[in-house]
């Protein structure tokens, strides 16, 4: 029904998960409002990311040289190594400038169900970069989820007498959470993690 | 903070309306899940389109060649001439498969507060090409609002005595609408181009 060269882009944008067909309809005739030099850089933009973005050889985060930035920043704490499930928890952290040691990315997450194994994600490269490194901590990042907590056991399980922290970041109720929308694991987690208010942060407040 | 070439892509992202950052930055992400064929149809299809589409020359409507397939269809109604504001409706009223006249595309629709005249869409090209041509009924079919209306009384005034029907699409509350959310004006209308029940219809329902 549409022209040849509109359909193809129609098809082309339901590659994106959740776009169906009314949203690809309407991605394509945004295409076809767009200027020649807007079109242009967008199609550039899909080639060149594809063609040049890698792994960074270190820390497995997305890079366009064999070593990302941050591996190769001289000036951050090589005390701490936080590892996370993807690049995109990276540029998360990153964005709060508050921690300034070094990342390590893995494939995904530990899942027994899905057969996902540690060899998998690679996580006997990230115990040998521990191992070879100087690192006092390793901060733990992933998602609080059944997969992230077996990950996340398994890699503490490994350092185990290696005389390194192994830390996971704390799971709690969220900032601003209506407490009636907060699901029972959750809530139970922020019971058994109960901070004591101390003197001084109650008068602060 | 993200590689040149990833920056650049959720820029380009942004180029669609209403994509903030957030989502542009997902999709770039869902541009790197995805396999090399996929990104090189993608970035082809981008570029297919602008090169290629372009308006019929009897009914604006997108088309590769000069003439779009409509208006080469020997095949369909004369009789009928089916106005719409833009190239997404040919298609909705395609989908139905009742409608087996010609169309017009505007490029618009006439906007006094915008400064929009009727020859800033065109509108002489529709005149000129139902005169010159055989057409019993016009029907007009863009969106109920103010353009709407006065794009409407635009063209049957300029065809008062032509003899040639003008009509208009009804409006009404549609299928399966809850009354509540009804807004008041198309409630109105709906009280005005309210219509008898014959006893007919009645015992089919």
């Amino acid at each position: 029904m549409y022209p040849r060269s509109i359909s193809n882009l129609i098809e082309a944008f339901k590659y994106f998960p959740g776009v169906g067909e009314k949203t690809a309809e309407r991605m394509a005739f945004n295409v076809l409002g767009m200027d020649k030099v807007q079109t242009d850089f967008l199609a550039n933009s899909i080639n060149n990311v594809k063609e040049k973005i890698k792994r960074c050889e270190i820390c497995n985060n997305f890079t366009e040289s064999n070593i990302c930035s941050i591996c190769e920043d001289k000036l951050r704490n090589a005390d701490f190594l936080c590892v996370v499930e993807d690049p995109k928890t990276v540029i998360s952290i990153e964005k709060l400038g508050t921690f300034h040691g070094f990342y390590h990315v893995l494939n995904g997450l530990i899942n027994n169900t899905n057969g996902i194994n540690p060899e998998d994600i690679r996580l006997d490269k990230l115990i040998k970069r521990i191992e070879d490194g100087k690192f006092k901590e390793v901060i733990i990042a992933v998602k609080p989820c059944l997969e992230g907590e077996m990950t996340a056991l398994y890699i503490s399980n490994v350092l185990n007498g290696m005389n390194i922290t192994v830390s996971r970041l704390a799971s709690g109720i969220p900032m601003g959470a209506d407490m009636e929308y907060i699901d029972p694991i959750t809530l139970e987690k922020a019971f058994d993690n109960r901070k004591k208010i101390s003197y001084n942060e109650t008068t602060n407040s």
